[in-house]
């Protein structure tokens, strides 16, 4: 293409100037999104004394100053953000609050305003005319921890149409600080699916969002260190296998044995599927940890990030799981794990990890988001690359 | 019974000592609800000079003060609350915001967090251990609007079981400042169907709830004088008639005929369901208004209000729908009105309405609701009542 028809393109990619995102509530007027994917903030509060916008990494440098206007009205503009998803909230007098202009979403354990900056060029994740599958809610009764959990339940595009026919099953995990609805409301699994599976790109699947928490004894985990972890993830691996796989394959049409069924999560998520999937390859035979901080020896008094420093030996890390490579690529029919190059946190140990995997004889397909952060234009990507790869 | 079994068994009725309700996000102790009803909220904000609590009528008399801490923790505690549902907010330097221990609900136009008080003694509302019917979210591109439309919709138990079974439609419309999601989230449906169907009380059926909002010039329109309201609804009746209504029918095994089809709404939406059924007795059999507020004749520059006001005379009211009484009760199965009995806004409207149209000989069931004010507790009772009496 020459260079003139790219510019083109590429401005006619761009959105129209100032436009106002989807995700804020109907007939709100901002924030706005001006087309060189800068953003307008402004937040009425005509006694304050300091006011701030702060938010996911993609947004911008750490808390931005807003200026008052004579009408009380307090306004900001940052500078160009990465495209995607992005939580945030100003800071009133130093009290963090939502934005009324937008809808809320469940991250850092509490409903947080978010901002979704279109990608140009990037379809993969919108609505199309395309048949859609359905996205239901699950209530199911746990006898691991004696109460009532809600997991989120895509069922693929002619599911009730062909009622005998049954489906491979992806469990998909969300981040600590959300819930069950964030891969369906910030990730947009579902147009994500949809897509693929109109594309013939990837198998018509069952994907089961579950919340990620469990404890036995009504209390909420907030472990600080790796034996305390463990603990928590202890509970939700029970959970899963004696609660919500039973659940599953007796509301849906599954096929349930372990050659169709996937185990995925993103950061927390991912920690939990390698937890889970590594100690039970009967139940699963597709493993995958999108921005998963890897942690070789999940044990002791440490603290939590003082196990993401661990060296990777392939021969001891997850109890040895790794130990026997080609008995493990005989066991399990994917390893996936994936990183945003804009992710200094997680970024070493995964790439480490899987340098270390690979050269042991371990497959592994390692994914790399260029230029997103821990958020959810990385995931977003991550599931348009793993879920083609799954089911084959 | 005698006195002190009754008294034995409403103390074991009551919530324990300051619970935090199930309306709070995971891992908070705030706000608690005490044995005698009264909330006490709290919400950190150490450089604030005056901090409010506010909510819906349940929640008591207008605006409480909040008394500060040394620990910069505001703290009040409210008179006895009505049990169900409420909105509320707090009022920080005047800046209305969310309480960050809270989920929120979409009311008022925005994200606003959410109090659910418990009604010792009823559980019809509870999720229970019966079977439950799916909540699926159903995306639908609208000729009408030119634009994607997100609905809810709720399939009874053994839906996925019965593969050859169709079952009659109930459109479920929330109020004005709500959305799709309401009726699930705010007014718990799906577990007042699950448990009224399992009980063999009421039919199964399949319940969409769609947005209540449609303009065909992709603006959002707030309507300020009854001729733009009319304008209003009729963009929405359209979209009911020639996208919802297709779109359901075809995605869904339902008996597409107004034998088998009611629709019913709270508020504005029972204002809407008025304006379409008794426009379309070919779709529709089955109406309900629930704490809709009557407006006889919607027409003219009036303000809306001002049109709750107009004498209602059987003969004239709504283009006169009930003018021939036999020949509507013949065409007709159901008309069925509600309201609490504690909204003044409304109530002397619709029991004038009913009195006037039972005098005509119009046959209306009327249900009213002891103690609840505009709020969810009111159109859960509603539900409850008016659910057995459809499809027979």
């Amino acid at each position: 293409m020459n260079r003139l028809a790219y510019i083109a393109i590429a401005l006619l990619a761009l959105p129209a100037a100032a436009v106002v995102p989807e995700t804020s509530v109907l007939g709100a007027d901002s924030p706005t999104i001006q087309s060189d994917r800068s953003i307008t903030f402004k937040v009425t509060a005509p006694t304050a004394r300091t006011v701030q916008v702060a938010g996911g990494d993609g947004l911008g440098p750490g808390p931005l100053t807003m200026t008052k206007g004579q009408d009380g009205v307090w306004t900001t503009t940052t500078p160009a953000a990465v495209p995607g998803f992005h939580y945030y909230w100003f800071l009133i007098d130093g009290v963090r609050v939502n934005d009324p202009a937008s809808r809320t979403y469940f991250g850092y354990s509490l409903e947080t305003s978010g901002i979704e900056v279109p990608e140009p060029g990037a379809d993969y994740y919108a609505i199309r005319n395309v048949p859609h599958g359905a996205v239901r809610e699950q209530w199911y009764f746990s006898k691991v921890t004696g109460q009532w959990r809600h997991a989120i339940v895509y069922t693929p595009p002619g599911y009730d149409q062909r009622p005998t026919t049954r489906y491979p099953v992806l469990l998909l995990q969300h981040g600590m600080g959300e819930d069950e609805t964030g891969w369906t409301r910030q990730g947009k699994a579902q147009f994500i699916l949809d897509n693929l599976i109109a594309a013939g790109k990837a198998q018509p699947m069952i994907v089961v969002m579950d919340r990620g928490y469990a404890s036995k004894d009504n209390t909420v985990a907030r472990p600080t260190t790796l034996q305390g972890m463990r603990t928590a993830f202890s509970a939700f691996e029970e959970v899963v296998l004696h609660d919500l796989i039973p659940t599953i394959d007796a509301s849906y049409r599954t096929l349930p044995d372990r050659e169709h069924r996937a185990m995925a999560g993103l950061s927390m998520g991912g920690m939990q599927t390698l937890f889970i999937t590594l100690h039970h390859p009967e139940t699963f035979s597709y493993i995958a940890s999108l921005s998963g901080p890897i942690v070789p020896n999940m044990s002791g008094e440490r603290k939590i990030d003082e196990g993401f420093q661990d060296p990777f030996d392939s021969k001891t890390a997850y109890e040895g799981a790794f130990a026997d490579a080609v008995g493990f690529n005989k066991k399990f029919k994917l390893l996936w794990l994936g990183v945003g190059t804009e992710e200094p946190q997680v970024f070493h140990g995964i790439s480490r990890a899987v340098r270390t995997l690979q050269a042991a004889g371990v497959k592994v397909v390692y994914f790399e988001s260029p230029g997103t952060a821990h958020e959810w234009q990385t995931w977003r990507r991550d599931l348009n690359d793993l879920a083609p790869r799954l089911f084959r």
